[in-house]
C-alpha cells in the first residue's frame, strides 16, 4: 500500500471510529514482533475468508530468521499460501481445526507439525469450556472498527467472536478493500457459558437473533493494521460428467421425495460442503421446478448467488462467502441487494448440532470413500495420509434431515475404486449415513441393515469394473457371519495393493 | 392373573377412565390376533423398562405355530428373554433401534434377522421425517388411561409418545403392578414437525415442558390387555478391582479438574451408559466432596438412587428406570419421595443433541475397544459380530462438554486387550472422543493430535503384557509417516490372531 498522508487521516476516521485506538496503528512487521515462542494464536479465516493477508504473512517472515513455532487456531482454512508459508518457515508447533494447504499437509503428514482435526462446531466450545489451552494472542481481520470499539468482520465470521472475548491480545487488520456497509450482514451471537447455557433461538436460516459487531475490551487490542488485499478467490470448477451425473442423481432423488410426499418443492434448508460436487448440486437447482430454497450451510460458494440472483434461493445463512474473483465484485459492488438474503454467523451458531436438527437440514458432503456399510472417509488417504479434514461434514451429517455423502466412483483411470470393503478411516458411521451418491447412482440407505445396504450400494454406487471383485468380498464375508460380514485380513487388501502396485485391480 | 369379577370391574373403573374405552378388554392372545405378517410394529420398552409382558410373548407363540413375521421397533432392549422369544419363534424380520438379547443376536448374526443399529435419539425423527416405514401397530404398556384417553406411561417413555402419535392402531397393556401414583414423573414433549419446528425449551435437567401423559386419538386403541408382571429386574453387578479402579480414575480426574477451575463441585449434569462400570463411577460418587450433582442420561439404575438418597444428586432425567428388584420396591413404594427428584421423557427428548450441547451434559460410556488414537468400537466383536448397539452413546459422546469412554484394558485372562493399533468397528470417531480409561489409567487427550494421543494412550492405558507390542507397532507405522500413522496389513493383526490362536498374544 503506497502511503499517502491525506488518504491515510481520512482512512483511519472511517475505519476506527474510537478515538483511543487510532494510535495503535503499526506495521504489519511490527505486529508480528508481539507473537512469542510457544504462543497459542487465534486468528479469523473461514475457507480462504476473512483471513489475516498480511500479520502472518509477517510472522511467516520473521520466522524464517528465528525460532518461534505457535499453536494456531483458525475458523477454517486461510487464504492462498498463508498456512503453507508458515509450514515452510516452522513457524507452526500446532495447528486446527482445518486446513487445506499444500505444503502444510505434507509437514503434518511428515509429522513435523502437529494437526488437530475438529469438528467446526467445536473449536470454540473447546476454548470456552476450558478444554483447550487459551489463546494468547488473536488477529482479526475487520472492515472497521465502530465508535464502541466494536468490529465489524469481513467475508467471513469462523471463531472470530470466541477469540475476541477469550484472547489476552488482539491484533486487527483492518481491510479497507472492503465496503463499509458490510455492517449488517453478520448476526453476532454467543451462548452463555455454562452452567448458564440458554436457547439459541433460531428457528429458520433468516433469523438474526445478536448484534452487528463482534463486541471486545479495546484494551485487548495491541496493535491495527492496515490492509486492501482481498481475499484469495475460490477456484471454481466448472460441472464436468461426473459432477453433472451425481447431481443429477441427487435431483431426481429429491423429486421422487416430493412426489412420495415426504418434502415439499421448498425443499428443507440445504448444507452443501465447498468443492465442485456441492457447486454442480446447487447449479443444478437453477432449472429445476424447487422454488423458496433455503441454506443453512458454513460456506457460500458462487453457486449460492448464481441461485438469489436467479430466483430460486430465498435465503442462505452462513459463516463465510468464498467466491471467485467474478462473484467477489459482484457481492460486494451490490451489498444492498444481497443484504436481505444472506447473514454470516459464527461457526459455533452455523454449525451447532441443536440448530441443524432443529431446522432439518438436508447436508450433502464430499467423502474420499465410502464401504459396503457406508462408512465414510472424508479425510485420509490410506488411512494414514490426511488431505483437509472433517470440517462441518460431521456437524451437518450427524444431525441431518437427509444425509447425503457423493464421491466418484473411482479415478485415475479407474485404477482407484472410491467404494471398498472396509474404509481405511472411519469420519462418519454407517448411523449416519443415508444416501450415498455416485457417478454411477444411488444408494438410498434409509431402514436397511448392514446386509441390505451392501447390496444396494454394490448394485447402485460402484464402477463396473470393480462390481464383480466387492460383490465377491461380500458374498464370501457373509458365508463367515456376523452383523457386518467382512474378511478382517482382506479388508484393507485394495488400499495395499494400491500402494503396492499403482492400482486397486487384480 | 386369576380372574376376578369385582376385582376387574374396579380395576377397570381405575385404570380405563374413558368410558368408550372399557369394551376394548380382551385377552393377550386375542389382542396378538392383530398383527399381520410383514407388519412394522412399534413397541415400549426401554432397557427392560415398560416393555410389553404379554402381548408380544403371545404374538412369539403364535409365530410358533404359523408364519408371521414382523419388523420390530421399540424404545430400546426389550425385558428378560421377549426378543429372545420372538426371534426363536421367527417373528422377527428386522429389529431396531437395540437390543441385548443373547437368542436374538445369534439371530443377527447369523443373518438370519436384519437387525439396524441407531442412535437412540433418531429412531423418532426417522419416523416423523418419513425416513422409515410407518408403524402399523403399537403396543404400549400404560399405568392407565386417563378420562381423556390420554396414556400414563410406566417405567419408560422411549419411542411410546412417537408410536402412539404415528401408529395406525394400538394394543395397550396397562401394567397394574405399576401404582396409579406414577401420574407425573413423566414429562411428554414432542418437537413439532419440520419445517415448523420450534425451540425445545429446556435448559436445566429438572425442566418440565409438556404433558403428564401421552396424547392419543382413542379411536385408534383396538384391544386394551391387563397384565400385572413387573420389569425384568436388572443384574446389578457389585463393583470389583477393575470396574474400581476405572472409577476412581475418573474420580481423581474430575478432582483436578475442579483444582484446575474447569469445574465446579457440582460437575455439570451427568450421563453414564449402562452397566457395571456406570454403577461403579456413580457409587464412587457417594463418598466424594461432589454435591449437588444432576443427571441427563437415559438409563436410571440403582447407583442413581443411591446417589439421591445420600443427598449427593439433586435431579435425574433419564428415558427409563432400569432397576434392581429391591430398588423397583425402594422407587414405587415411596414414589412421593422421588416425584421431584425425577423426570422420564420421550427419547427423542433426553437423548437429543441440542440439549446435550445445552446443557453441557459429561458423558461416560462402554467401549468394547478403542484403538491408539481413540477412535471408539462399542458394537462389534472382531468387526463383524454385533453385541448389543449403539444405544444413546453417540448421542451423548458427540454433544457432550466431556466425552468419556471407559474399558477394562484386557480381558480373558488377558488374551485378549482392548486397546488395539486399529478398531475392527468404529462407533465413536477421535474427534468425539475427549477421555479414554481402564483399569490401568486414564488418557486425557484433549487437545492432543492423533501422534500425541497415541503415545498417552500407550503410556496410560494399555495393560503392560501388550504395552511394547502396541508401542512397537506406533513406533514402526510412524517410519512410514502420516498424520494418522498405520500399517494397514498389520492393523488388525490382533484380531486376526485372537480369532486363529485363541488369543492376541504373540
Amino acid at each position: 500500500m503506497r502511503f499517502d498522508k491525506f488518504l491515510f487521516i481520512n482512512m483511519t476516521e472511517e475505519r476506527i471510529r474510537l478515538e483511543s485506538l487510532k494510535d495503535k496503528v503499526v506495521s504489519a512487521a511490527e505486529a508480528a514482533l508481539l507473537f512469542e515462542d510457544n504462543m497459542v494464536v487465534g486468528s479469523s479465516g473461514f475457507t480462504k475468508a476473512g483471513d489475516s493477508k498480511v500479520v502472518l504473512p509477517a510472522l511467516a517472515e520473521r520466522a524464517q530468521k528465528e525460532k518461534i513455532k505457535i499453536t494456531l487456531m483458525t475458523g477454517a482454512s486461510l487464504g492462498h499460501d498463508t498456512d503453507g508459508k508458515l509450514a515452510e518457515a516452522g513457524a507452526l508447533k500446532k495447528r486446527m481445526p482445518f486446513q487445506v494447504d499444500r505444503v502444510l499437509r505434507k509437514k503434518i503428514n511428515d509429522g513435523e507439525v502437529l494437526f488437530i482435526d475438529q469438528h467446526l462446531s467445536e473449536s470454540a466450545e473447546l476454548l470456552h469450556n476450558k478444554n483447550l489451552p487459551p489463546v494468547d494472542i488473536a488477529v482479526l481481520e475487520v472492515a472497521y472498527i465502530d465508535r464502541d470499539g466494536s468490529l465489524v468482520p469481513t467475508t467471513s465470521v469462523g471463531n472470530s467472536a470466541t477469540f475476541a472475548a477469550l484472547a489476552n491480545k488482539v491484533i486487527l487488520e483492518i481491510n479497507t478493500a472492503v465496503p463499509l456497509d458490510v455492517l449488517g450482514i453478520h448476526d453476532i451471537y454467543q451462548a452463555e457459558d455454562y452452567p448458564y447455557r440458554n436457547v439459541i433461538p433460531i428457528v429458520a436460516p433468516w433469523n438474526k437473533i445478536g448484534r452487528k459487531t463482534i463486541p471486545i475490551n479495546p484494551d485487548k487490542i495491541a496493535a491495527i493494521v492496515f490492509t486492501d488485499i482481498v481475499d484469495s478467490p475460490a477456484d471454481i470448477a466448472e460441472p464436468d460428467v461426473k459432477t453433472t451425473a451425481i447431481a443429477n442423481h441427487i435431483m431426481a432423488f429429491f423429486e421422487n421425495e416430493v412426489k412420495l410426499g415426504h418434502l415439499t418443492d421448498r425443499l428443507l434448508p440445504l448444507q452443501a460442503g465447498i468443492g465442485k460436487v456441492a457447486n454442480a448440486v446447487l447449479t443444478g437447482f437453477k432449472d429445476s421446478n424447487f422454488y423458496d430454497l433455503t441454506m443453512f450451510s458454513e460456506v457460500l460458494q458462487d453457486s449460492a448467488f448464481d441461485l438469489i440472483d436467479s430466483g430460486k434461493l430465498s435465503f442462505a445463512s452462513a459463516s463465510s462467502i468464498t467466491v471467485s474473483k467474478e462473484c467477489y465484485s459482484r457481492v460486494f459492488d451490490n451489498l444492498q441487494k444481497y443484504r436481505d438474503r444472506i447473514v454470516l454467523r459464527p461457526q459455533n451458531i452455523s454449525n451447532t448440532p441443536g440448530l441443524i436438527r432443529r431446522l432439518g437440514v438436508i447436508a450433502i458432503n464430499t467423502a474420499i470413500e465410502f464401504d459396503i456399510y457406508g462408512n465414510v472417509n472424508s479425510t485420509h488417504i490410506s488411512g494414514t495420509k490426511i488431505m483437509n479434514g472433517i470440517g462441518g461434514s460431521g456437524d451437518f451429517a450427524r444431525n441431518a434431515f437427509l444425509s447425503i455423502f457423493v464421491t466418484q466412483a473411482a479415478s485415475k483411470e479407474n485404477a482407484i475404486s472410491h467404494v471398498l470393503p472396509m474404509v481405511s478411516h472411519v469420519d462418519h458411521t454407517e448411523h449416519d449415513v443415508d444416501i450415498l451418491v455416485t457417478d454411477i447412482g444411488l444408494a438410498d440407505l434409509r431402514g436397511l441393515a448392514p446386509r441390505e445396504r451392501a447390496q444396494v450400494i454394490i448394485d447402485n454406487c460402484v464402477h463396473p469394473d470393480f462390481r464383480e471383485e466387492l460383490q465377491s468380498y461380500f458374498d464370501r464375508a457373509k458365508e463367515r457371519g456376523g452383523h457386518t460380514p467382512h474378511l478382517l485380513e482382506e479388508a484393507f487388501s485394495w488400499h495395499i495393493r494400491l500402494s503396492e502396485t499403482g492400482t486397486m485391480k487384480k
